[in-house]
């Protein structure tokens, strides 16, 4: 936790641009949510052209959620929202219309890292 | 947002009938969510045979998962469900023990449509 | 509901290793969650080398997202998370850092089985 999984159509990042937007998702949670970096989980789901649809066409939709504890300020995740916004965009180059993020929150009861369950936000 | 995630086994539903299903989904949170058509997002993620389990068996098990925004009340919900569960299942022909649908709901503090937050809903 | 997604790096799970753990997994929310065993959906989401990263690192990450109804204790979520962890591990040999677990809860008017709106849990 985070677990952040972008769902992209094939060929929209390719291998270098996987590994850069995983190395600033990374250092942005760890700067931004004070995380240590093992905590952060990255996953990229591509599907084939045809499966992403968007304003009624069909399109390189790209959707970032994140699985985060709850406990942060609605401003702390604004500004985390903006962030990771100018991260899926400069990495896909989509626009605006194609990209679709969300904050999906789970009480630290409900969320285990390395074994433990995970600690409450101490403050946001 | 809403972001419709469709999970299917591949070969279940073919390309128009994913352009259908795409079609009546978008169509219907237009009208029922009474917002704007490029809020809509779709993705179909497709799994290969024997990825699905339904009743612990080999199933060629439906999902759909339903990001929105906070604020509908419960009737709104429940027959919104009614309504997707309808358009899944006409869709895939699957029967009643292979389908599964959850709405999941996000502040609207931690959502992002067009670059911008995205609003509280106005009314439910 | 019980929806289960697990997400792993192609090749971590073969066919029967997905049997196995979809026969524990249904055998675990039967018996500890008390639901029906046609309300336990699995879906195995596979990615290719590459599409994972935890800690900074390519790394077969191992995810599992659990939708479940709302209404449980905090003790039961707990407990849950600590069995969950021992399935998932048991099956993918993934060491900690490579795991990350998360329980999802939707109220019940926001969940459908067989067609029809999940009852409340009648206790925890």
């Amino acid at each position: 936790m985070p677990l952040n999984t972008i769902t992209t159509q094939a060929g929209v990042l390719d291998s270098p641009a996987k590994a850069e937007l995983a190395d600033k998702l990374t250092a942005f949670h760890v700067e931004y949510a004070g995380v240590p970096q093992n905590w952060v989980h990255i996953v990229f789901h591509e599907y084939p052209i045809g499966n992403g649809v968007s304003a009624g066409r069909p399109s390189p939709t790209a959707a970032l959620t994140l699985l985060i504890r709850t406990g942060r300020s609605s401003e702390y995740r604004r500004e985390m929202l903006r962030r990771l916004w100018s991260l899926v965009q400069a990495a896909t180059g989509a626009p605006d219309e194609e990209i679709v993020l969300g904050i999906q929150e789970v009480p630290s009861s409900q969320a285990t890292e390395m074994r433990q369950i995970i600690p409450e936000v101490a403050s946001s």
